[in-house]
């Protein structure tokens, strides 16, 4: 199987490489590469080399860059979830599932019916969970982890979204084709807590700009919806398949 | 929030209704409901009953039914997800969540690189994640869990029916809508474990009849992919939002 690595330095685009830290250990000792294997790096800003390596230890892997790619792989749409805290580990799910299908940023928010917190333990958790979906999807983007924003950050957000999409329980009569304008480049996605938004909060997000849509008559836990909306818009976006 | 009760027992159409079992435990003591109280209970086959609370005790809840749907919020098209053993306890995730999204069924199945097992207790537990599914969901039919076949019983379901789709990664030139037929009734999808299929498999499950479809060029997990597909075909068939 496929493997791409991500390191946090600058990659050049030709000649030497050099890799030091957990990405070392992890080609050489978890993967067990050696000299002569050809493996896969990135530095989850889109680029992608392909190197051989050639030297391979514990602490220190180098190999010659044999060519480099920009983005392959990405969606060509950016989509960007907001995400309402979740309980216990729910919201790393979440992330986990997100950035393999293709999202480029995660807002955490809290909205009045988030019971759950986010310690800043859990959300340095949210950047490793990241960094391993991009590497189980072999992703050459990174997606961004942002700071939790409280009900009137999401709403500058929407605001400032070219267009603005909310899961709603309470909405029956668009499903999420029926809103997305699949010729746009991007779309922010808004799934709630486990509680759901109260209407009022759905006003204010509709006069911030957004628009709301149905996941059909079937109760889903936030988590499957969170997976589903975003699902849909790549698909819809001509994005996954 | 509404709520809705699985019951296993018969449900008249009209006149009283008397519960016991867990799901009397479950309305009295876990939720508290008391005489005057208006649920929700269905048999897991369809039928949907209001019912107003008359007696309640631990053991025991008695109530007059108020009203009778037939397959209320349920999916006018029939999607069964046949999907590999998986490690771990991420086939109870896959059936959770597919339960949620409305399939009638889950086929668990092992291929040549199926590493998992399902021991009885295992499969057992599949059974209540469905029935904790359907109550999340507000459903009113229970997925069947159906027994584990070896590759060749997977083979024989592909043949008998209508339709039947095969998340591949080698797969690159067709997405699930251009292998969908959006007017058929049903749809059996077909998703392997974590170390995909052999070439081999693949052709014996296209000469069975199946078609294969890509989720895109990033690598999902294979309980990622099964949500999603589950949630592609769905939507395709106008049955989510």
């Amino acid at each position: 199987m496929k493997e791409i690595f991500l390191v946090t330095q600058n990659l050049p685009a030709a000649g030497q490489l050099v890799i030091g830290g957990s990405a070392a250990r992890h080609i050489s000792r978890v993967l067990r590469h050696t000299a002569g294997d050809r493996v896969m790096v990135t530095d989850g800003h889109g680029t992608e080399l392909t190197v051989e390596l050639s030297a391979v230890s514990a602490t220190r892997v180098e190999g010659k860059v044999l060519g480099q790619r920009l983005r392959p792989r990405e969606p060509r749409h950016s989509v960007v979830l907001a995400q309402a805290l979740l309980k216990g580990d729910k919201l790393a799910e979440v992330v986990e599932t997100v950035t393999e299908l293709g999202v480029v940023e995660v807002i955490p928010f809290v909205s009045r019916r988030t019971v759950a917190q986010l310690s800043s333990g859990r959300l340095k958790r949210l950047y490793h969970v990241a960094a391993s979906g991009l590497e189980t999807a072999m992703r050459t983007v990174l997606p961004r982890i942002s700071d939790c924003v409280v009900f009137n950050g999401l709403l500058e957000r929407i605001s400032a979204a070219g267009q603005a999409l909310v899961a709603y329980e309470g909405e029956t009569r668009q499903g999420i084709d029926d809103v997305l304008d699949a010729d746009a480049d991007s779309v922010l996605l808004v799934v709630g807590p486990e509680g759901g938004f109260s209407d009022d909060e759905v006003d204010r997000m509709k006069q911030a700009g957004a628009e709301t849509f149905s996941l059909g008559p079937r109760r889903l836990r936030a988590e499957t919806a969170a997976a589903v909306a975003v699902a849909l818009c790549l698909q819809r976006f001509g994005d996954l398949g």
